[in-house]
C-alpha cells in the first residue's frame, strides 16, 4: 500500500452555520513506504462508535477494531467479495464486550438485549436488514443472509423476499435459515456481563422516584446530562421537568457506545457497508434506530453511469438524529463530487448539523466513515501500466470522539485511531473530520 | 373552490427509459363553479392502494375513499391541524374491509395481520412509525401518537423519545399511552373476514405441494402470474423454479389492494402525510414494508428557506421497490422544481421505472398522491386582495390502477376516481399521471 499525501492540506472552512462553532480539520501525514505482502488487494475502515472513547480503555477499542480489520483482510485475501468481508469485520465488532453491538449491546427498559444492523452491496445495490432482534449472537449475519437470499430471486406464490424483518419474526426466520439462536448459557453470560448496566436501569428507577418525592417540595429538577457526550443539556421544558436526572456519573466511563460499522472494497472494486448496534441503553422495547433503516444506517454503490465513484458509508451516534437526516445516503450522494474531503464536511456541517430535520435539537451527534474509490492508472503517461485502485477514506463526527481502524490487504497490520474533538470544541456543535488516501496496486498474479 | 385549468395541457413525454412504453396523461377539466360552504380552508387527497381495483368492487373503493376525504375535511373545518385530519382520514381507511390496511389487512404466513404506517408533520418535520404492529385497531392512531409524545422532549434519564417502534414493543407502548388494545372478538371478527385470504394461504400450501410432485416428472414448472398487476412475470430461475404457482386466478378480484394513505393541507398550509399497510399477503412475520420507513412510505415538508413549495407525499404499491427509491422523499424533493406535473412525471419514469436500484426487476410497481401548495394571491395586481392558497394536486401509478378521492373545506363532498393505464400499457413499465389544481380562497371571519 502506497500511502499518499492526505486528501488536502490543513484547511479550515468558514462556518456555513449558525451551529458550527468549530470546525478541525486533522490531515493524516503521507506514508512512502511500500509493502506488498498479500496477493489480493482490497481495503477496510471500521469504526467502534460515535461517542465518548474514555482512555483508559483506549486500548481495548482500538484492539477490537484491529481485530476487525484483520478479519475482513483475511476474507479478502482469499478472494472473498466486499459484502463478506465486511460481515467478517462486523461479527468480530459484536462479539467485543466493550462495543454496543450484538451480544454486548446495551440493555432495554426490559432488561433485554434487541439489536439492530443492517448491510447493503454496492455490486447488486442489494440491502438487508434486522432490527429490534432478540437471541441471535450476531446480527450482522442475518442482515447478509437476507442480503444473499434478496438476490436469489421471488419466492414461492411470486413473493418478493424481504429485505427487512423485526422482532420474533427476524429470530425465527434466521434460525429457518440455520442460523443458531444463542446456545443454552449464552444469555446468561450476556447477562453477567451487561449486569452493570440493568444495574444501572435499576437506578434510574430509583431515582426516579426520589426524584418525584423531591419535586414534591421543589418544582425544578437537577441538571440533565447529555449520555451520549457527558455534557450539560439544555434543559427540558416544564413538560417533562420532573423527570430530570443526573446521569453523568452513570454513564461517563460506562463502555456503552454506539454502534459499530464498516465499508468494504474488494479486489475487484465492489464496495459493501454495514452496521451493527444494541441502540440507546433503557431504549423502549421494540425501538428500532438507524442502522437496521434502510439509507440511514448505511450505503453501498459501486460506480454507475450516474455515479464516477464507488462510494460506502457507514454511520453511528443518535439514531433519531441519524433517521432524521438520511445520513449514509446523503454522505454517499455528496461523495460523487471531485473534492471527497471538503464534500463530506459540507455535508456534515450544512445537512447534519445545519439540517432543518433537526431544528429543535440542542446538539446534533453522530459520526461517519466513508470510502470511495476509483481506478487509475499511478502513472497516466505509461499507458501500458495496469490500473490501480485508489481509495479514499475518512471519518468525521460531531460526538466527543470517535474510535476507527483501517487496513488494506498488502498492509501487515491494521492502524488504529481514537479521533477526539479538539480542546474547548462543544460536542454536537462541531465537526472533526481526518482521513487519507491510499492506492492499491493490482495483485500479483 | 375555484377548479382551475388542469395542471398542463394533454402533454405526452418522450420516454426517457427504455423501460417505459407508453406513458398517459390525463388531465382534469378545470371547473367554474365556486362554493363557499366551510368556514376554514383545507385540501385533502386520498388513496385505497395502487394495484388492481376490479370493476365490480369499484363502488366500495370510492365509498371508502369519500369517507375518509369527509372524515378529514370535518376535522379541518373544527379547526384541527392538518396531523389529526389525515389521521382521521387514515383510520377511515384503516377500518374499511376493503383496504389493506388496519383490521382489514391481508395475513402473514401465519394467519396473522402486522401492520405497518407512519406520519409526517411538514410543520415540526416530525415523523412517527410503527411496523409489524398486532392487536391495535388503527396502527396510524399509535404513528401519530408516537410523533407527537416526540414533540414533547426528552424522556427521563435524557432518552431520546423512539420515532419508530415494532412488534410487540410497539404494543405495549400503545396500551400504555392509552390506545385500546383491539376488544375481544375482534379478532375473531378480523379473523372471520379474512378467512378467505387465510384460505387462499392454505390453497397456496396446498399447491406448491403439487407442484412439487409435478415437477418430479416435468422440470419445467408452471407460470408465475403476477400477484399485483395480474400480468405474466419473467419466469424466475431455476433456483427457485420449483415455487412457481399459478396465482392469478387466486389474486384476481380478491379485494387485496395495497397501502392506503392521505395528504392534506391545513388552513394554516401546513401539509401531512400519512401512509397504512398490511403488507404482502402471505409476508413472512417481522416483514416491515415502505408504510413504516422515514421517506419511503410518507414526506411532508412546509415551505422553508429552500424549499418554496410545501409538499407532501404518500406512497403505495410493492413496498421493496418504494423503499429502494425512498420514493416518498424523492418526490418531494422533485416537486421543488416549477412544474409539479412534469417533475413528478420525470420521477416516476427516472427514479422509479427506470431507478438503478430496480435494474433487475421486471416489472416496478408502485403509486404516489402528492400535493403541493404555496400561498399567492389570486389577482396579483390587486394588493389589497387577501393571500389565497394555490394547491396542486396529483396522482401516478405503474400499476394496472389506483383509486383516489379528493375534496377541500369548503366542497359539498369527495370527488373520487379510479385511475386505470391505458389499453395495452404494460403495468410495471408504463406511468399513468393525473391531478388538478384548486384555490383555496381566505377563511370567513
Amino acid at each position: 500500500m502506497t500511502m499518499e499525501k492526505g486528501i488536502s492540506s490543513v484547511e479550515v472552512l468558514p462556518s456555513k452555520s449558525s451551529q458550527v462553532t468549530a470546525v478541525k480539520v486533522v490531515v493524516k501525514e503521507p506514508e512512502t513506504k511500500q509493502t506488498q505482502r498479500g496477493k489480493r488487494v482490497g481495503f477496510v475502515l471500521v469504526h467502534a462508535g460515535a461517542g465518548y472513547h474514555s482512555e483508559s480503555k483506549a486500548k481495548e477499542y482500538k484492539h477490537v477494531c484491529k481485530r476487525a480489520c484483520q478479519k475482513a483482510i483475511e476474507k479478502l485475501q482469499a478472494g472473498a467479495l466486499a459484502t463478506d468481508a465486511v460481515t467478517a469485520a462486523l461479527i468480530e465488532l459484536e462479539d467485543s464486550p466493550f462495543t454496543n453491538a450484538g451480544m454486548g449491546s446495551n440493555l432495554n427498559l426490559l432488561g433485554e438485549i434487541e439489536c439492530d444492523a443492517s448491510i447493503m452491496d454496492g455490486k447488486s445495490l442489494n440491502f438487508g436488514a434486522v432490527g429490534a432482534l432478540s437471541g441471535i449472537k450476531n446480527p450482522v449475519s442475518v442482515a447478509n443472509r437476507l442480503l444473499c437470499e434478496g438476490q436469489k430471486g421471488k419466492l414461492s406464490a411470486g413473493r418478493i423476499p424481504p429485505c427487512f424483518l423485526v422482532g420474533e419474526g427476524a429470530f425465527r426466520w434466521a434460525v429457518d435459515h440455520g442460523i443458531p439462536a444463542c446456545p443454552p448459557g449464552f444469555s446468561l453470560a450476556a447477562f453477567k456481563r451487561n449486569k452493570r448496566k440493568l444495574e444501572l436501569a435499576e437506578k434510574v428507577e430509583t431515582d426516579l422516584i426520589q426524584l418525584k418525592k423531591r419535586r414534591q417540595s421543589n418544582e425544578k429538577g437537577s441538571r440533565v446530562m447529555c449520555r451520549t457526550c457527558g455534557r450539560p443539556s439544555r434543559a427540558n421544558d416544564g413538560s417533562r421537568g420532573g423527570d430530570q436526572i443526573e446521569l453523568y456519573s452513570l454513564e461517563n466511563d460506562s463502555g456503552t457506545l454506539d454502534t459499530v460499522g464498516a465499508v468494504v472494497v474488494d479486489q475487484e472494486g465492489n464496495v459493501a457497508a454495514a452496521v451493527s448496534s444494541g441502540g440507546l441503553a433503557l431504549k423502549h422495547p421494540g425501538r428500532v434506530g438507524q442502522a437496521a433503516l434502510y439509507g440511514c444506517g448505511c450505503w453501498a454503490e459501486n460506480t454507475g453511469a450516474h455515479t464516477p465513484y464507488s462510494t460506502a458509508v457507514s454511520t453511528s451516534g443518535c439514531g433519531e438524529h441519524l433517521v432524521r437526516t438520511i445520513l449514509a445516503r446523503e454522505c454517499s450522494c455528496a461523495l460523487q463530487t471531485e473534492d471527497a474531503h471538503q464534500a463530506l464536511l459540507e455535508t456534515m456541517q450544512n445537512k447534519f448539523i445545519g439540517s432543518p430535520f433537526l431544528a429543535n435539537e440542542d446538539g446534533v451527534l453522530g459520526g461517519v466513515i466513508v470510502l470511495r474509490s476509483c481506478r487509475c492508472s499511478a502513472e497516466p503517461e505509461l499507458s501500458q501500466e495496469k490500473p490501480t485502485l485508489l481509495v479514499e477514506f475518512l471519518w468525521s463526527h460531531t460526538t466527543e470522539s470517535m474510535c476507527v481502524g483501517y487496513m488494506s490487504a498488502q498492509d501487515g497490520k491494521a492502524k488504529t485511531h481514537i479521533s477526539r474533538l479538539p480542546p474547548g470544541a462543544v460536542a454536537g456543535q462541531s465537526v472533526a473530520i481526518e482521513g487519507g488516501v491510499c492506492r492499491l496496486e493490482s495483485p500479483e498474479s
